[in-house]
């Protein structure tokens, strides 16, 4: 196999209670890299395989014990000195809150050292009767019984297994109460702090019984061209440097950064996106979280630019010792998205999300989305229990916290999603989700292009996969204005070609605020050994793209399903920056699929010829 | 049958999932009466034929499927204008936090359905593997299928059974969350708001998987003699309500009229029992409930006293609508044990242990002494996670309310017990318990004879089954020094026998604040038809009391186990009325078990022949 591959997967079987291994398919390997790309490949040779025996994967539940979870590394994780190198991607063929293909993605040590370990990613098929744990270590894997962590949370079960495997390099992958309780918006949490997986991959893990996954090891990822390498990434890591985002900005402030930057921009969603502009958004900057919270920065391994955040909050109703962040999402969406700015509550919310588990952009928005329909008076007051739901309730979004993830109380119908939420009290308009996943921190009544994005975005309502606030809002790799739809397509489908690449690599998003297309063809091509050029490094991620889209249709999605609440298409916005926009996404939506070669939403057979897709 | 008997109980094999009906054994019924006495009786049976069979109850653990859990209730249960008589006792052979025989007693309405249902009691052996729950309508009982109630607290599963079973008088017991993830501190809960069972008996029904059991009809519970019941029942409706207790003070304070009193008197525990006065208690009494907080008052079914109260906390973190309580034992627990006297906490903190199905003198205890061991330094810090566990911190009492039912972080710890809690950090000193059990909210260093009784309760650490406060404090029948210890011994013995014969007919304790032995004589001969005497009811009393002091004994309990904290024992109380009193209990001891003509803390085979009771 070629530099920076482990070279083998491990395939374990929860039915059978059987784990083999598998190599790398290095044909497939070189189309779709890794990461993303290749767990994508592996998706469709699924749905292939279950379409041949007459399996309907659009019919089946997320839950069914044959919808699939793989975690899976790239070329870049675990290797010293590669940008920002410590990540994995956790996917599934059908996400429980959206019914689309599930995507996620996370940093902290799990993935670098899941390669120590000495395997690339883990396919996990089947279901177990009882809860279980897998085990690998040192190139060996193993399941075991999970009884006795079923029910803990993620800081407990991760402490549990740290001391069960004493070996190098050891960490853990798990899920919380709210995976375990198969809550649609519960995450796959690594490290204590750090969560992969929105629209509810933690909930496919607890239906399989899947507790958590321990790797341990200290096997070297082989890189191919070490001279040439140690150049580029030398090159690389200096661009970070003096970079002002990646050498400044995040070091300093952490993702929250952005807080007063969108607000000003008047697309910081507040009171469930009834407006853009928060008027008391300066309480939960970043500038105050570093002044008032931050106790230390926090990185992932091997990563320069550190952009976690060690918080405390040191007195008061939500008092807490240590937290973990909190990051610009959850500051808006367990925040401003409720009417929130007690920062306190916010903190403690964050924290009370990684313990047990559960994803703050999504729950948070449906707390919003319940707050709007309490204040409208559309929920019957028996149902709320006595939980008084009104934006600005810090107290009730922390309790909501612990209802959701237990559904327990409102909780049973919090834990629906924001969409089954709005829809069970007659008024879907009013939740804010793309494909049923919630949109985050970015009204695109004010950035237009991330309104494009959401639409378009795979698995939902998504600002990774085509983060265009690089270029409308911060100015990277030029600024353009926020307000038009000029040329705004194009730059969608850049970056959500861009970004499919650097997801399958995998390395950390916040790179490519400093590096480009160039950076990464040379970064890959001397740890692999192969020599991929710039347009080999876009056209990848197109490939990866449309196959994702394909197998999209075959869940039941089309063009149709590209669109935004009726809110941003309909309202203007009432103040601030973008007073009186709305998105017009037809337009954009229009151009895009033309860049695309997309009818209908839908990669034609030609486009995926062109791109090497066998479907 | 008698009258006031239903004359048949249901009995509930969940292993193999059946349901058969036996008639109540007159002869036992009229050596027990019903309620608590026709439990013990038939615990009795059980461990007879478990020693016949060679199973060591003794070893057994109190969640194995082998343990019995019994709902029962008394001839005065469901019959109108018997004073206050909604009751039901509920008995398990072994409960979990203790190892002792388990005991509770609730009031509402279910008791008083489940006669008009048509049964006297419910015997429930076994375990399903699966959630159920039993629907008893209009004399027929049903074991059905409960999965899609797992994991709901108490208010939903009521809400969805009442729904479900839409008859006459229907009426639902159930566990919440707690009893389902066998919280040793899980209590039974019956129509949302009422409670039976310290000593965790809603882990047992939850080890049984028995979520619920919904009970509706309206048969009538027949009265032998009603002429003359209707006399003697108009005398003590009467003498209650000019009872400046169940006339006056209960009705307009609730029980937390007692709040100002026992801490006058020096007893009211604070900070885990360090002093036995709290600085500020005014801000918790019953005065301030009353002004601040109450909604309404509540009176169960048929009770002419109404001490319940509906509150209300209409802002802040604690805020809710609409919540029950509390209660003078929970506004100690949750409130002044914990140093707290955040009266909004204690209502919410009250209403999340009715939610979840916790027991708040246990929790609250334990939770009290969490604070002090954390406060000494002897709790590591990860241990905690974060939870800032320090004496007069109400948000972390709340939060650990949470934590504890669910078992979650540091709640892993709480849900022990405050036992087997300071056992874990090495100061088993600081568990205020009885035979594991913690005591309720009186400090015997300021009212002694209740400290003999807390030694001496067979279920651990109880006021209710001799609650000496009546004379030593509140003055029925007559009022005695507080501090001293003479006479205290007869006085302990002649409340637990009269209590235990009250808890058999079953109706609520405080009316023994306006009846005595006479009155109940009257009352049970009219009803069931038979010539009870005053003497016959203490009689009965003693002999229930003895029955379930030999099964303690059966259980490896001794004389040994009647003892206090040393904390009572040895620290003389530093301020307030009782100021450098400790609890003489040796001699109080000696005392009481020459009275009752026990050696070494048992019943001797001549006591038990004595009081007819074949063992």
């Amino acid at each position: 196999m070629a530099g920076g591959y482990a070279g083998k997967l491990l395939k374990l079987d929860l039915t059978a209670r059987k784990v083999t291994t598998e190599p790398i398919n290095e044909k497939a390997a070189q189309k779709y890299i890794g990461g993303k790309g290749y767990a994508v490949y592996l998706l469709h040779q699924y749905l292939r395989e279950y379409e041949k025996q007459g399996i309907s994967v659009k019919d089946m539940d997320a839950l069914d014990s044959r919808n699939v979870l793989i975690f899976v590394t790239g070329p870049g994780t675990g290797v010293p000195r590669f940008p920002s190198p410590s990540r994995y991607h956790v996917m599934t063929l059908k996400a429980p809150l959206t019914g689309s293909i599930g995507s996620g993605n996370s940093g902290g040590e799990w993935g670098a050292f899941l390669k120590f370990a000495g395997f690339d990613g883990i396919v996990v098929e089947g279901a177990s009767d009882t809860p279980v744990y897998l085990a690998v270590v040192d190139g060996k894997a193993e399941i075991r019984d999970a009884r006795e962590l079923w029910g803990m949370n993620t800081m407990d079960t991760t402490r549990a297994l740290m001391s069960a495997v004493k070996g190098k390099n050891t960490s853990v992958t798990c899920i919380g109460p709210a995976g375990e309780n198969l809550v649609p918006m519960a995450v796959v949490m690594n490290d204590e702090y750090r969560a992969a997986g929105r629209a509810g991959l933690g909930a496919v893990m607890g239906s399989k019984k899947l507790k958590a996954i321990v790797v341990s090891g200290d096997k070297n990822v082989p890189v191919a061209r070490p001279d040439e390498f140690r150049k580029v990434s030398d090159r690389c890591l200096d661009t970070m440097a003096k970079n002002a985002v990646t050498g400044e900005g995040l070091p300093t402030y952490g993702t929250a950064v952005l807080v007063n930057v969108i607000n000003e921009a008047g697309a910081f969603p507040y009171k469930n996106w009834q407006s853009g502009v928060n008027p008391d958004a300066n309480r939960i900057s970043g500038e105050t979280l570093t002044e008032k919270y931050l106790v230390r920065n926090r990185a992932c391994w091997g990563c320069t630019i550190g952009c976690g955040r060690i918080s405390t909050v040191k007195s008061g109703p939500f008092q807490i010792v240590t937290a973990e962040g909190p990051e610009y999402e959850t500051i808006w969406s367990l925040g401003s998205a409720c009417g929130i700015n007690n920062f306190d509550a916010i903190v403690k919310a964050h924290h009370l999300g990684n313990e047990l588990g559960l994803e703050p952009i999504s729950v948070g928005s449906t707390i919003a989305a319940a707050m709007e329909l309490n204040e409208k008076g559309y929920i019957p007051e028996e149902d709320l229990q006595g939980l008084v739901l009104e934006f600005g309730n810090a107290a009730a979004m922390v309790e909501a916290m612990w209802r959701t993830a237990y559904k327990v109380g409102f909780g049973k119908q919090l834990a629906l999603g924001s969409r089954k939420l709005c829809e069970l009290y007659g008024h879907p308009e009013l939740s804010m989700s793309v494909k049923g996943l919630e949109m985050p921190a970015y009204d695109p009544r004010g950035i237009k292009g991330i309104g494009l994005e959401y639409a378009t975005a795979n698995r939902g309502g998504c600002h990774v996969t085509g983060y265009t606030i690089s270029p409308e809002i911060v100015g990277i790799p030029e600024k353009i204005d926020p307000l038009t739809i000029e040329g705004k397509a194009q730059w969608v489908k850049t970056f959500q070609d861009f970004t499919s690449t650097v997801n399958s690599t995998v390395n950390c998003l916040f790179t490519t605020f400093a590096l480009g297309a160039k950076d990464y063809a040379d970064l890959l091509s001397n740890v692999i050994g192969w020599d991929i050029s710039e347009d080999e490094i876009m056209k990848i991620g197109e490939r990866i793209y449309n196959l994702e889209r394909f197998i999209m249709g075959k869940l039941g999605f089309s063009d149709k399903d590209d669109t935004l609440p009726p809110r941003l298409l309909k309202e203007p916005m009432p103040e601030g920056a973008a007073k009186g926009q709305v998105v017009e996404l037809d337009k954009m939506k229009e151009e895009y699929y033309k860049l695309r070669g997309w009818v209908k939403g839908m990669p034609t057979a030609e486009k995926l010829k062109e791109l090497e897709v066998e479907v």
